[in-house]
């Protein structure tokens, strides 16, 4: 039985992990659990899983926890960690085999590197850690021999678009985006967006930060930049192609024209069990897709007038450095403002480039570094939002 | 530089290899062509590509040949052969790698056969030569070692799906059809459809003959007795799509429910090119296939109701043995007869139901007992057409 291990095992990715370890009974076992505050669910999971360790992002939560796990009679009390070093714990816990990185946010960047520095394959579905430490993560996997398999819908389909292929012979990769709730309205009604409107998303239910950059195109821009470390691509060589249905996941074209494409239905279980059981696939308790019932498929090129981050995304892809850490810090502040009803949405490509606008990228030599360059555009978004930003200010 | 030969130089997968050939300039050269009674085209074929060895159909052709040749001052003279022995000369060449066989009919059996034999690639777009001795092409290669490589799009697609994936990894192969000109079509429409209504397909340009089989949808059946063989699949994991604007050429279904496929533009030279550079893919010599342009791809599971040649098919390959090759003989003989409009479309179908009824398979030992029965059949339908057949007769 191969042990894994879950940074962020109460969010959506961890909880899914949980129902595809069960499915493919007995072939997983889970070692370590990695959590934030839902005490009350890590406790259930605890219950069912029997971790032999856990860790909770605090003192008062690991006391919440062990008072839990007495109330409900668990006669087996795992090592319970606290915070980032407790997540380190976790990724490098004795026998894990495969960690799951899905923890929200930088916290999940440390014990990512961890866990790739011993040479585990990492189910990799935090998406700043590529975007702000990509470098980093993939030299130490490179040293290490540790595997790096994505667990996002779109970097997976590559990942099983590239299996057959020679890396030399791969002309393109195609990113595809179901192009937001936004993909047919007006440059001006997306300007004037209201954050009820950019969490209606069409085709994948998300957590809000998700959603918004959906709705901004940046979670593709974003992606362009993993899809980079990922698969060792220039940023001339990946493309964004969107196609509302969310059917094929994305795509590849290669050297004589081909394209090979990964389709599937809209469920990260499919994903995460790739990751898992790679190289080998298994039978899984999903629905089928059914390609009849899908009415069409349709694939537009996306508009950049409408939707400037993917081009934000692109420089500061091809800018390097710490210069994506940048794009990335300021994004998540300038989402949290305008789901706080702080800016507008137009204000968040704006506020981005004028943050990247204001950094001078260094090398992202040490998570120091890209941390560092992270917490500086938190601070300068921060600071420009609180001091009356308004479109004007830059416009 | 690799030498090939082609069976069938002056068709059109003949005069595309050609052309495949010259756009990778330098990599193939071409030693040995066989033609059947096109001397004009030979001729100037010989005169560009120098071949050691061509054959034509008769001696009639073979004098012309010589003559032309003269005529045209060609200094080197190849070694000519004659019929199907001369086309087996021309598969058996000395120093070939490759042989291209894309003779139409029975004619391509031998030769396809000591190409196998000898252990050489074949890239294979006769389509006759599985669906009548499919059994004995494959256990010939396998004993060889012979690669056999399939040239239409849709088996081409399938060889492509599944190059990164293991063979009991796969679910599901799914054959992608155009649905052909009567998709929308009532049955009553369909059943008295003309010669000239069946010939207007919406994707393909192809001969007569093949595209009235896309017209019945017979093409689709004949393709899954292929796959059988090529991809050692079940009929029941053969399944069929209607997909009416042909861009993606097949699918997989893994049996982690995840779908690839192989999308690409309609134009043979793509599959002759892979099936020649294979396992390595090279740049080709054709526009890009831009998914923005085409508004839309739909599918559609097939109508049994309409198109009763697909379930024929199916049955055939269940009862296996001589029986494919008479399901084929009897729509060739069927097909002609409606092309010179002595039956009607609706026909098709009923008389090679009737052949297959009037049929005892046999296991299919070898060429002799297989060519016997395609024989028969075809001698069985003729009869059937010459006696007044009419749609009363059996309905």
């Amino acid at each position: 039985m191969k042990q894994i291990a879950i940074l962020g095992s109460t969010g959506s990715i961890g909880r899914n992990t949980l129902r595809v370890v069960d499915a493919l009974k007995g072939e997983f076992g889970v070692a370590a659990l990695g959590a934030g505050a839902n005490v009350e669910l890590l406790t259930r999971q605890v219950e069912q899983w029997r971790p032999r360790m856990v860790s909770v992002s605090d003192e008062e939560s690991a006391e919440k926890l062990i008072y839990e796990l007495k109330q409900r009679g668990v006669a087996s009390r795992p090592v319970i960690g606290v915070g980032v070093e407790g997540l380190c714990e976790v990724a490098t816990f004795d026998g894990v085999e495969t960690v799951i990185g899905a923890v929200v946010g930088a916290r999940g960047l440390l014990p990512t590197y961890r866990a790739l520095e011993l040479g585990r394959r990492v189910a990799l579905a935090n998406k700043e850690t590529l975007v702000v430490a990509g470098e980093l993560m993939t030299r130490a996997a490179e040293k290490s021999g540790a595997e790096l398999l994505p667990v996002d819908s779109e970097h997976n389909a590559l990942h099983q678009c590239l299996r057959g292929e020679k890396r030399r012979e791969v002309k393109r990769l195609i990113l595809t985006a179901s192009g937001g709730p936004f993909r047919n309205s007006s440059k001006e009604e997306i300007e004037n967006a209201t954050p009820a409107q950019a969490l209606r998303h069409p085709t994948w239910r998300m957590g809000a930060k998700i959603t918004v950059d959906s709705a901004t195109m940046m979670n593709k821009g974003l992606e362009v930049i993993e899809a980079h470390w990922l698969f060792n691509a220039s940023a001339d060589e990946i493309d964004i192609l969107v196609h509302p249905q969310s059917v094929a996941h994305s795509m590849i074209e290669l050297v004589d024209g081909s394209i090979i494409a990964q389709l599937g239905v809209t469920d990260m279980r499919h994903a995460i069990q790739y990751a898992l059981t790679y190289p080998e696939r298994r039978p899984a308790d999903l629905p089928p897709l059914d390609l009849t019932m899908l009415g069409k498929l349709e694939f537009f090129a996306p508009d950049p007038e409408k939707f400037p981050c993917v081009a934000l995304a692109y420089d500061a892809l091809r800018r390097g450095g710490t210069m994506p850490a940048v794009l990335n810090a300021a994004n998540e502040v300038a989402v949290a403002a305008f789901l706080d009803e702080k800016i507008r949405f137009g204000d968040i490509p704006r506020l981005i480039r004028a943050a990247c606008e204001a950094h001078t990228p260094q090398t992202a030599s040490s998570l120091d570094t890209v941390l560092a360059a992270d917490r500086w555009a938190r601070d300068w978004v921060e600071q420009k939002i609180t001091c009356q930003w308004t479109a004007a200010s830059v416009n």
